[in-house]
């Protein structure tokens, strides 16, 4: 479990597998996707995360690759009924994904509806395991500090693999206080992932300090080029 | 078909049934939605529009009312699979909503796949017909006004019931000219319903001038207080 990484002695091998590329946007086209993939396989990140029709089309052009398809499930607002959560699961599985970054729902988290939450992440990590882990995107935009830590705790009690800060949708995104936060909750079988807000290599990089083993991205290329580039670690 | 409303002949009772309740910010609470659901009975309007997570108990406070239920599919980004949005009609159905607001796959329209969206609106409408009317989100956000009246024909392909401009969590929203484009458009068994900015009662009545006979709304209270208290009509 790669909970050891830190920024100056990481490679950029390990930076590259630290980065699922982001391909979420509601109006990407079907080339965009394609153009996404192929850029995933030429930095060797770990996944590409895809809308969820756009699982078997990212399967198909990453088949002979070292890059994982994922996708996304109650994808944003996490607002979808558990059976719907579990059938898009079945469905994106069945079409080869091998990680699946779920949304809980928000409004029972903030009504103190802890057991829904937890079996809806149970539920989800049924559905996918073992062919595809699961993360879990709290949405911390919307929460107190004190529904974080539940959060987390909800996240590691239902064997979930990973839990992330957010989709990239809500008015605010990963911080390396929040990092911090969920990395001191969870136990070291659970991951933590930082998502929204992650554009440069310094950002990345504190995340990574902070505790975070996977982060999304949209830069990609810029983040990976300039780490190169700088001849790896952090800056000053 | 209340296709012939305008804002000088239109009644106080008229105007409450064009708006739809709209609870569907993703941080609502349960409390949140009782309350909604109560300002929606006592002021009389079309419908709730409420997450798939809380179609049941909208149902339950809304038993004896003739407020209707209605929740969404595939919202707000478009992009679960068809079967996915198949199933969480049917589900939605299953659970007394009896208005389904569809978000369709925007990078298949964008992607110039005409057949994929006509095929998915098509699926839903079995899935929700009888029990439950159709509206088709096309998210004009992010189209052109091609891709727009392209939209609205797919939609009258497919008999759907409504064709809607916005999901409400998109850059920008209903305009008066996409209202009008999208009436002139489609015929008149499809009916046009506004979303997104329509927050005062100048701005609903100007929807409903141009076409509309629906409107989301969250400022409902305050936009017929407002008619009430200027003894209805459009000002100036």
């Amino acid at each position: 479990m790669p909970t050891t990484l830190n920024s100056q002695t990481i490679t950029y091998e390990q930076l590259a597998k630290t980065i699922d590329h982001s391909l979420l946007r509601p109006e990407l086209t079907e080339a965009d996707v394609l153009a996404g993939c192929e850029l995933a396989n030429r930095y060797h990140v770990a996944s590409v995360c895809v809308k969820p029709c756009h699982v078997r089309l990212a399967r198909q052009t990453l088949a002979d690759s070292d890059v994982a398809v994922g996708t996304v499930v109650g994808f944003p607002h996490g607002n979808s009924t558990v059976a719907t959560k579990v059938f898009e699961t079945q469905e994106a599985v069945a079409a080869g994904a091998t990680e699946i970054d779920m949304v809980i729902n928000l409004g029972a988290l903030r009504s103190g509806q802890a057991d829904y939450v937890h079996n809806e992440i149970r539920a989800v990590v049924k559905a996918a395991h073992p062919h595809a882990i699961v993360k879990v995107i709290l949405e911390n935009a919307y929460l107190t500090p004190a529904e974080k830590v539940l959060g987390c705790k909800l996240v590691e009690e239902a064997e979930a693999d990973f839990v992330k800060t957010s989709t990239g949708f809500a008015p605010s995104g990963a911080t390396v206080e929040d990092i911090a936060l969920m990395r001191a909750t969870v136990g070291a079988q659970v991951q933590v992932k930082a998502a929204h807000g992650v554009r440069t290599l310094d950002q990345l990089l504190a995340m990574i300090d902070a505790g975070a083993t996977r982060a999304g991205a949209t830069a990609t290329a810029a983040i990976l080029n300039e780490f190169k580039q700088r001849g790896g670690g952090r800056d000053g």
